[in-house]
């Protein structure tokens, strides 16, 4: 029997090797049971829209009339929208030549990425450059761009949280790098030791691998901490010394639900620092516009913004990105209008500041409802999810638990959550799709259902969670469940 | 002196040999020229809404009521909106759940999955099944998503026609593979020699490379052929005998602009053989809205069919886009709306069919005004552009152009594109970004100028070469260039 390269045998064995779990084996099936009718809640990716979020007014408008532009010349269209949107749409569309149907230049609209470069001055204190801000489709394609020209072989390792948000170990898999776990403190509230880290490194030099690369998510996702301006010193200062490219994933920077730690970047506190390492630190950061308030995941829009990277390595990113010739041009109309949104006395500004600020203060209501119940639950335990998304409780499985779900052929926590999934329709992610520690399982759910629906789906999950304790524990052998 | 990871020398040298002359030297030149002032017409990239091609009403109206569903139930939507635009969007709607701003599966929505299915099944005289098609933002990135999944590394080699469109050659370079060039003949119209095709293969192998698929563009990129059913076959046979995967890049479909040879598919073609080989050759076929009549190129929508892929390869190439979540999903209503357009009866058919047979028309129009225009000036021949975007005509340089090449530092056909983008704002691609035989020179440019600005462009070109050509033939040393 003769072998084709498409046979399962024959194919790219990082292709294979990739795993991603927020896609995999629980979102398949809880993709069959809901063909079969069931009523599925997917709280396994941070997908606000397919929760019920509705998208926020003002840039809906304002893509909408770039997509049909012909209506800008309609004696009605202000009938249907605002003058505000209106002008916004012509900016936009004499940012572009020949509006959203062409190919804008592989790094994106120039007006757009000197919109972005303001916001980030504003954020920042400091100007940015937009000859150094690409715009991407989506944040996780900037991620995968900046990791593939990093990653020359096996040997390079990038240094990844554990728990991580999977995108990078299945990315550092395709690419045929090395993941460099460095585990955060669950019992710290997700907090980073850089003892730990120095001790991952040390590990990584030992096996013959070239540390060349850190990622941060900050806001953390799965964990939900927020990091301390003291913390992101600490691991600038860290990168600096190992000379590695710090990778910052900042894509849930409006996402926070404390007032203790408000977001501050990377690159402020770098740039805070002064020379020698503001000027010498290699620094990538990402941002998007599916998450935050507006939450546009199908619209696919992102940015990455490069700090200290020489020109020669940026125009070979440049190249690369040219390849696929554009990012989609309805997406930078997204980031637009998230980085330059209505300003007081603008027509839109009282509706858009309310369907914002609406979305925000529901989240933080929604942070607690959910930390709150996972803790009123047996056995569970969770961290306050002080920003982006998710909430990431602690299962403490029992011991007749895991054997079961040896007796299945499952990994503990899959197995719970299969259970979870078939009793509740709660589709969530076990731990092991981003990692923990040897012995404790997890399960990542977003703080995405609707606030109204909270109550019921926390009553629903108490339910299954403590019969499913009482069961394993041995306590009540005659539950139904 | 420290090196850190992105610093040029120390970045993935694969990123580093990726090379992609669409977007190379005389893009970036001329992008500077357009800078200071210059009026430059890019020809460079099959971009046509760019070049003032208008795009199609009905998808355009469709795509705004999607992103703006509160209009669907204004009282007024009617006074600015066609009934079945309202009508498709609410459908289009009814196929996602949380519309545009939520991410779809991965492999796209399934409602346009099978739109699309039923395309290919109308098209082809053969069902197609949806699960095999996945959605892509443009076809592009799957070609790239393939491609990866075929490429293990250096020692695997993918056949890919000369001159052939650079995505190609860059994207095996990112991946780490080796192309295998197989080379059109340009005496032959541009037509595939199997004779030659066996001895690059056979070359290949002697230098100890594994082949393991093979590329075709119908209709051709730059090259503007359209294979006969006769050279299809062969080709498919070949691929069956060889083993190899066939990528067929048919972005091109609707761009044919002879009658002799209509666009047919791999697939129809590889269906109507029968047995074994149309239940064994393992085919990957792409298309596009950025092409044909939509030339929606900004929005970024594609799709991929795949033909015997078993079902596990099929469940990797699932896992490996999940990565990045979902393609834009805007760009998946352009696809359906160009899968499915307006019926005759509906209100927007006639409208629809006046617009995209007037661009198609033009287009034929102006293949000829460009071939014909080629062809009238000194030391060129071209081709007839029998599909696709494009007009590859052949440069005679004399030696003494060759030799003022080398003494700039410059590739001669490079030298002589730079040139004509100093002397006329034309933007094209050297004949070496696509590859061509030692000692022959071509450039690349669309056919996409506005019908009405042909001429003129058509005769700023006939001036610049044949003033060049005079220079350097030595045949009028007081020419003014």
């Amino acid at each position: 029997m003769s072998r084709k390269a498409l046979d399962y045998d024959q194919i790219n064995e990082n292709v294979k090797k990739a795993q991603y779990a927020v896609r995999g084996e629980l979102y398949l099936r809880a993709s069959e049971l809901q063909k079969e009718g069931k009523k599925i809640i997917f709280t396994n990716v941070g997908n606000p829209h397919a929760l019920g979020q509705k998208p926020l007014t003002f840039p809906r408008q304002v893509v909408a009339l770039c997509q049909a532009p012909f209506l800008l010349d309609d004696p009605n269209v202000g009938l249907l929208f605002p003058a505000d949107a209106i002008a916004k749409a012509k900016l936009y569309l004499s940012y572009t030549s020949g509006g959203l149907g062409a190919y804008s230049d592989s790094r994106g609209l120039p007006g757009i990425r000197k919109e972005v470069a303001e916001f980030i001055g504003r954020r920042d204190g400091y100007p940015s450059n937009p000859e150094l801000i690409y715009l991407t489709d989506g944040a996780s394609k900037g991620v995968m761009q900046i990791l593939q020209t990093v990653i020359r072989g096996n040997g390079d390792g990038i240094l990844v949280p554990v728990p991580q948000y999977p995108l990078y170990s299945a990315a550092i898999s395709l690419f045929g790098g090395s993941l460099v776990p460095y585990y955060l403190e669950e019992n710290a509230n997700w907090g980073l030791d850089i003892d730990n880290l120095r001790q991952s490194v040390a590990e990584a030099r030992f096996k013959g691998i070239t540390v060349r690369a850190m990622v941060i998510i900050n806001p953390g996702n799965p964990t939900g901490q927020c990091l301390s301006v003291d913390n992101l010193k600490e691991i600038l200062r860290f990168c600096h010394k190992e000379n590695l490219v710090l990778l910052g994933d900042e894509v849930y920077q409006q996402n926070v639900y404390q007032d203790e730690r408000p977001f501050i970047s990377s690159r402020k506190v770098l740039l805070d620092m002064g020379p020698p390492i503001s000027k010498e630190l290699q620094l990538v950061s990402f941002h998007t516009v599916s998450k935050g308030f507006l939450g546009e995941c199908g619209q696919r829009g992102g940015y990455f913004e490069m700090t200290n990277i020489p020109p020669e390595s940026v125009e070979e990113i440049y190249k690369v990105a040219s390849i696929s010739l554009s990012p989609n041009v309805p997406g930078m109309i997204f980031m637009g209008c998230m980085v330059s949104p209505p300003k007081p006395g603008d027509i839109s500004y009282d509706q858009y500041l309310r369907e914002s600020t609406g979305i925000l203060e529901s989240l933080r209501k929604r942070a607690h409802m959910m930390t709150d119940g996972f803790n009123s639950c047996k056995n569970v335990v969770c961290n306050f999810t002080e920003g982006a998304m998710y909430s990431f409780p602690q299962v403490k499985l029992p011991p007749k638990a895991i054997e079961a779900a040896k007796q299945a052929g499952k990994v503990p926590d899959v197995f719970y959550c299969l259970k979870l999934l078939e009793a509740t329709g709660i589709s969530t992610v076990p731990g092991s799709g981003f990692g923990q520690k040897e012995g404790v399982f997890h399960l990542r759910t977003t703080i995405l259902p609707a606030e109204e629906d909270m109550p019921a789906i926390m009553e629903s999950f108490k339910k299954f969670n403590d019969a499913f304790m009482d069961q394993y524990e041995g306590n009540s052998w005659y539950s139904r469940m």
